[in-house]
């Protein structure tokens, strides 16, 4: 099992790692046993959910986790004066002797639940932190991204990421691609995505292919073959549907371009409408050229309108369409209709207070570039360390760590749904369904509550044990993902106000942070 | 030449690119002479400048472009009904007849300038699309990103590039860390940019180091090897120091984990100081392990801050440094002091505003991410076919393209600064120095200026002829960079409302665009 991107190596990380890894062997201390855990502390784009994914590049990451020859010739440059013994063990290291526990990929999560709990050699543990954390980040971000766009849209319409040419270069586009459809697209644009994952792949043409025919002496070849193998004077017949139909403003490049486009995809005829004039000559050369197709035998797919007033737009040419149904006794009332064009999540819920008639949605720029939030802060914070607990102190109460081992369980509700996940001290009993638990919030004494649940669903998992635990694919975990979303409680899950979900600690890992922190913090002394 | 990363290949495109291939060979037009724009319409972040990064990859890109067996295999399979004809012809073409015309990599360049001119074959030509735009788009806002930082730091601080855990994956990462450099920053801390590019790699600890000790006795090592080669009992000085200089409240934890540290590295010791309290634990710690090491012959390198009032933290350690230069008379009043955590343009111009005694600067999120404007948005837009000059009409005169064959050339004028660059039609007489120019904006028939310019420089140059050009190193485009950012006026540079440097054409230029949009656009009926 090899990263996806040959790029991801042990030199994939902050250099800081090195020389730590470097003082950590220095000190003896390279080996002692230690736990981190890799989570955020905040829901990205002011929601109150995250999708956890990029799990199965962590795992392919650990397995390759090696340093060779070169790559430690390398690093004795840029690190002069290291001793001899420090290459050599570094050149032996691998992730035999880490164990992972992680929530399944796909999962929705909150804040403070470890996303990745990591442990082993101090060393080797520090070590990996900055891939880990590169290859969780932008996943979770952009597959959460991805599931907020499918809420605004709505389950019955067609999602399609076309954000290759505006993602951080080649694989921030092929990552986005992968962790939109986990986040419930339905097909990229990015014909590597497909290639390498299965993801369904989609487009039809570009203003370039309908500008680059000026008439219709353009066109090489006018006939079609129809669906019965009989050849038909196709020009002609989009021609006469044109004239019968009264479009007279349409552009003749134009209809060149899509003869010349149906000739090529005959049963998937979709028109790019708006190069000149989407209802003056779009929609109509698409219906004349739809008409001629019709008459072959050939069902035509629809139209993308790319500018515009989108709803209104929609709603004209559904207007058309009908029209023309109506008058020919073809099928084109369902026609397609989709429609790209700097959509965001905002534009999406706009869309469907007006009133639209679209289908299929194309998205790009905002979705991988998660404009609204373009990182999402997830740590990776040293929690125990041989066998001792580790408290990261800060002034700001949020910024503070849950020390320990941990382990976490989501609580469903009487009315099935969960109701909140809570952490509790590793080997602490477990929460069972029908026994009631003190839930805590994790810092605020005044905020507690009873919760009696009718079910509890571990959330960690071994996924990692010296060697990886097989994982589902990627189909099963973007089901995993739309079955979740219709299982939450949809208040935590709009756009507006939503509300938050409770992530809680025990009564015993409460007072355990807290006599920590009391023990750990300096008091001040007012000078 | 192959690309950096193995990801980047002929099916990292959109989807669309392929079916219009096809649609292309089916009309016998794939063959036909096009010419292709790439070019961008606004400046990002709200400024009046770009850097144009990420040639060096689109010539990779252009060698390595070939379609092997087992890519087509994969088309096949996604493109079900094309003609046995079409999956020949893609097996057999490369980019032997695309020549392409560039600005250099590390150009300031302006909207509506093309960044390359593509021409070769249409179906080929239209191929690269998605792919030159991902490999230009990204890398020229982040480099952008960078200069701004640059300028917003001054010259003569230092500026480190912390992204990769919050980029869009690994080469997201890594595209970030190679263009930062180039657009001004002095080093990295991703380990694998330096060795891939040779950029300087920069980093010492993180929270974890510091807390992973509890106390001294987790010090296994309690001596150092001074500059003499005399053992030293080095906790014994720490502690001594420490002692005398009243630090009582420091963390003891700390000071083991700073003592391991410089153990490690006694010439590059720098000093993580906020894990407990900055100036009550972090600095006083730091000093006492600094004044150890100064009596073992070494000089410590200084502090990092990473939380508080960055302003005001280091304005105090840097006092503390003077009182402690003074007492003891060592040399540590410029010790360096450096700070992370959450910088972006503002905050760097702020931190100016308040006086600060900060000499290097670690960037992440804002920088790679590009918060301000996560995407530019560059375009790629056919200009000529079979020798006609084509446009982009569209409502938004912003959004018009300028047609045809073109030539750009940078004004100089009389204070020896870029005053205009100007758009001339491809063979038109060019610009001479000395000669007065009438400079038109393109669609704005009020905006027009003489200018008589002292020098001109041409902005394109070949840089594939069936075969890449020779490119400068990343060295000298990175001093290319600066060099323009110091030969521009500053008013185009600063941050709050910058002037806009002027993009114009030529009077033939203009009557050309104006013309050719006469006769394309159709006149609306109104009815």
């Amino acid at each position: 099992m090899k990263p996806t991107n040959t790029l991801v190596s042990p030199l994939l990380t902050d250099f800081y790692q090195l020389t730590m890894a470097y003082a950590y062997w220095k000190s003896g201390r390279h080996e002692v046993p230690a736990v981190f855990d890799l989570f955020f502390r905040k829901n990205p784009f002011g929601g109150e959910f995250t999708v956890f994914a990029g799990l199965e590049e962590v795992l392919r990451f650990l397995s390759s986790f090696h340093f060779d020859v070169e790559q430690i010739e390398y690093l004795r440059g840029v690190m002069p004066g290291c001793e001899e013994g420090f290459w050599d063990w570094l050149g032996s290291i691998d992730c035999s002797a880490i164990s992972v526990q992680a929530v399944p990929e796909g999962t929705i999560v909150f804040p403070r639940i470890p996303l990745l709990i990591v442990e082993g050699p101090l060393a080797i543990a520090q070590l990996l932190e900055t891939t880990l954390l590169t290859l969780v980040n932008y996943p979770s971000l952009v597959a959460t991204n991805a599931a907020r766009f499918r809420i605004a849209a709505g389950r019955d319409k067609r999602l399609l990421e076309f954000g290759l040419r505006r993602a951080q270069g080649p694989d921030g586009g092929l990552s986005a691609s992968r962790y939109c459809y986990i986040g419930g697209f339905d097909a990229t644009s990015n014909v590597l995505a497909g290639r390498l994952f299965g993801i369904p792949v989609a487009g039809t043409q570009a203003h370039a292919f309908v500008s680059s025919f000026t008439s219709l002496n353009d066109l090489r070849e006018t006939t079609l073959v129809d669906a019965r193998g009989k050849r038909r004077d196709f020009l002609g017949l989009a021609q006469e549907y044109r004239h019968a139909l009264g479009y007279r403003q349409s552009n003749e490049g134009e209809l060149a371009a899509f003869i010349a486009y149906a000739q090529a995809f005959p049963r998937g005829f979709l028109a790019l409408v708006d190069t000149y004039d989407t209802l003056k000559s779009g929609v109509p050369n698409f219906l004349a050229v739809a008409l001629a197709l019709a008459e072959c035998g050939y069902q035509p797919v629809g139209i993308r309108l790319d500018s515009g007033d989108l709803a209104f737009l929609s709603r004209e040419a559904r207007r058309m369409f009908r029209a023309v149904s109506e008058r020919y006794r073809v099928d084109f009332e369902r026609l397609t209709i989709a429609a790209s064009n700097d959509l965001n999540e905002q534009t999406l819920l706009s869309l469907n207070q007006q009133g639209h008639e679209i289908d299929v949605f194309g998205i790009g720029t905002h979705l991988v570039t998660c404009q609204a939030q373009p990182a999402l802060g997830c740590v990776y914070k040293l929690v125990e360390i041989d066998g001792q607990p580790r408290i990261k102190l800060s002034q700001d109460m949020d910024k503070m760590t849950i020390p320990g081992r941990k382990e976490a369980y989501r609580l469903i509700g009487a009315s099935g749904n969960p109701v909140v996940d809570l952490l509790i001290q590793a080997g602490e009993e477990k929460p069972r369904p029908g026994q009631r638990v003190l839930c805590r919030h994790p810092f605020d004494e005044a905020k507690r509550a009873y919760v009696t649940p009718t079910a509890i669903v571990p959330l960690h998992r071994p996924v990692w044990r010296g060697r990886p635990v097989p994982q589902p694919s990627l189909n099963e975990i973007r089901a995993y993902v739309l079955e979740q979303l219709a299982s939450m409680r949809q208040d935590h899950l709009r756009s507006l106000n939503p509300s938050p979900y409770k992530v809680s600690v025990s009564e015993k890992l409460y007072g355990f942070v807290h006599s920590l922190w009391m023990s750990e913090a300096p008091i001040a002394e007012i000078e």
